[in-house]
């Protein structure tokens, strides 16, 4: 199995560049990366006109066994609830594999 | 500014691993990377079941002057009339930089 890169692309409830823009990003980099197999971490602007979205998180894993084992992990869950569902307005998810 | 990662997932008209499929994959990536400025240009297969989206092109360049020119480029403008509109059944445009 390739290495799967999975990114979501969003936008958030809160106010450009505003301070809880901020605290999102930061406690989300600082949640997800901490969680074993997340590799390449990154946050980015999505800059295009040609979309309403934001921001994007991409991260990298080693094989879907190691996604999986992300995707189930507590600390994953709880981001998701906690902080994702009530400050994520709206968003989208694709994985990547090299052809 | 900062180096500009423009992507776009889309799915195609052809079947999935026809020959057609290949072709245009191919040709893309052949005429694409012909067009000065196109750095680290990649063909990747969207394999999240969330989207229903196949495929994604993603491509770098150096600065948005560089991006301008490669949108303005009549190779770029042709390959977009003659194969990417005919053959293209959905696709989505998303461009990042670093946070």
């Amino acid at each position: 199995m390739s290495r799967i890169q999975h990114t979501v692309t969003f936008r958030l409830n809160h106010p450009s560049g505003s301070a809880a823009e901020t605290t999102f990003l930061g406690d989300a980099r600082a949640t997800l990366t901490a969680i074993p197999g997340v590799e390449d971490f990154r946050v980015h602007a999505q800059v295009s006109p040609k979309s309403d979205l934001a921001f994007q998180f991409s991260m990298f894993f080693a094989d879907e066994s190691a996604y999986a084992a992300y995707d189930q992990h507590p600390t994953h869950v709880a981001f998701v609830a906690e902080r994702w569902v009530p400050e994520v307005a709206a968003f989208q998810e694709f994985d990547y594999v090299v052809v």
